[in-house]
C-alpha cells in the first residue's frame, strides 16, 4: 500500500515525462518501493528487426526504477538517476513490454533499485532484461546539482 | 574513412530502427569504429523538468555504440547489445543531444564500445553522460540467439 | 544437484585460482547454476576503516558468478568474465563475507549471472552488495581469445 | 600538481588499506583528479590459467578510481564507492598491472571516475580493462551511512 498523497506526487511527476508519454508507457502497479510500467509495441519502439529496441527497454527500466525510488522519496524529495546498467537476456518479441522496478536500499542520499523487464510471448512472460541502478535524492523541484561542488575551483 | 558498402549497410540498418526515427535521431558522422548520432529536443524526449530524459540519453548512447560496432562488423555480421551501463554527469539541458560511440576492442564475438553524450548549452558542449557497453556479433539477418545453448536442457 | 564430474571440474578450476586462495575463499555450496563462496576477514581483506574492501567484495562476487556459470558450462567449456557491475548497499562489517552467484540465462556463448553478497552482523545477514555480470563461454583450457577478430587488420 | 597536505591524506588512507597492501599495490602517480596504482604478479593475483584474476583487476581499478576521487575530496571529505562496472578487453598476461584512475566529474556528493587498466606484454602496454564508477563523498573518518535514511521506517 502506498499513501494517496505520495501516489499523487508520483503519478503527477510521471505524467510530466514527455518521453514516457511519447512511448505510450503507463504505470500499471505502484507500491511502497515498487513501480511497474508497461508499454505496447508500436512504430516508435522497434529496432532494425522489429523487436523492442534496447534503448526503449533501457528507458522503460530507468523510469520504473526511478519511480520505485520516488515512492519512498516523494513528496519532499525526488530522485535523479546517477547511473544504470542493463543486461539483455532475450529478444523482446512480444506485443507488450513490462518493467518492474524495486527499491533494494533507500538511504538519505542514495537509493539502489533493480528492474526486471519482461515481454509476453504467446501468453508466457519472457525475461528480456535486468537492470541495476543508483539514484540520488534531491529536494523536490530543486535545481540543485549533485555534481556542482561549491567552492571547488579545480574541477 | 569507411568503405561505401559498409556505410550503406550501416545506414540501412539504422534507418530501419523505428525507435531512432521516432526520436528524430540521425547519423551525423561515421568512421571505422566510430558513429556519432544527434537528435533535437522535442515533446517526446523530456523528463519531468523538461531536460532530456535519462532513458532517451541511454537509447541514443546504445545506438551510437551499436552502430560504431557495426562499422567493423557489417556487412557480414551485425551486433546485438549484450549490456550497457551509463553514468549521468550533468543535466542535458541544451536543444541538441549528441552521442559519440567508439569501438575500443573488436573481437570475433565480443565488441566493447564507449560512448560520450554531450548537449550544447549556450554554444558550449557539456558532457552529460558516459557509457560503456558490450556487443555480441552475429551473422547478419540471423535469428541466431546467443543465449540459446543447444543441447542444454537444464537451463 | 550437480553431477560429480562437473563438481570435480568446477572445484579443480577454483582451486587453481591463486587470488581466491590468498583471500582464503572457499566454495560452501554448489548446485546447477549456483555457487556460493565465503571468506573470513583478515588483514588482507580490509579497506581503510577495517571493513571488507570493495575490491575484495567485487573479486568474491566475480568468482561466485563465474563458478555459477561454470556449473552449466564445464567440463567441455569454461567461462571468461566479459564484465561485471557491482553496487554497494551497506558497509561489510561482519567477520564473514558470503557471495551467492546465480545463473539467470545461459546461452551458447553468453551467460548472465547475478550475485548477492552478504556479511553477518551480530548473527544477522546484511546485504552488502549486488552484482550483475556477463560471462563468455570458451572451450576448456583454450587460449582462444574472444576479442581476437581474425582477418580484421583494422582493430 | 597536488598540494602536499592532500597528498599526505591520500597516501595515509591508501596505506591503511590492508587489501592493497596484501596485493602489493602501490601509488605510482598522483595528481589533482588522478591516481595511478601498480602491482606485480604473484601467487595471490592469479586466476586459473595464471593471468591476473578479474577480481584483482577490479580491486585495483576500484582503488585507483577511489583515490583519484580522494585527491579532490581530501582532507575534509573522503569517498565511498557506490558502484563500479568493469569490462575486460584482453587477458592481463604481463608481470605488472597498472590502473589509472581519473575523475571525470566531481560534485558536492557524487564523483564519477573512469579507470584504464593495462598490463605490459613484451614491453608493450596492453589495455586489459576499463571501468566506470560512482563515488559518494562523506566527511572524513565519519561513520555516516549514505544508505541510512533517517526517519524512514518503511525501508
Amino acid at each position: 500500500m502506498i499513501e494517496s498523497h505520495i501516489e499523487v506526487a508520483v503519478r503527477s511527476s510521471f505524467a510530466a515525462q514527455g518521453a514516457m508519454l511519447a512511448l505510450g508507457a503507463s504505470i500499471v502497479a505502484l507500491d511502497a518501493g515498487e513501480c511497474t510500467l508497461e508499454l505496447k509495441a508500436h512504430g516508435g519502439t522497434s529496432q532494425q528487426h522489429g523487436y523492442f529496441h534496447g534503448g526503449v527497454i533501457g528507458a522503460l527500466a530507468d523510469s520504473a526504477g526511478g519511480y520505485a525510488a520516488n515512492t519512498v522519496l516523494m513528496p519532499a524529495h525526488e530522485c535523479l538517476t546517477a547511473e544504470y546498467k542493463i543486461n539483455f537476456l532475450n529478444p523482446a518479441r512480444g506485443p507488450v513490454l513490462k518493467a518492474r522496478g524495486k527499491v533494494l536500499r533507500a538511504g538519505r542520499s542514495l537509493v539502489v533499485a533493480t528492474v526486471e523487464v519482461t515481454s509476453d510471448l504467446e501468453g508466457k512472460p519472457v525475461l528480456c532484461a535486468i537492470a541495476q541502478m543508483t539514484l540520488f535524492a534531491v529536494a523536490t523541484r530543486t535545481t540543485q546539482d549533485p555534481y556542482n561542488r561549491s567552492g571547488d575551483k579545480k574541477l
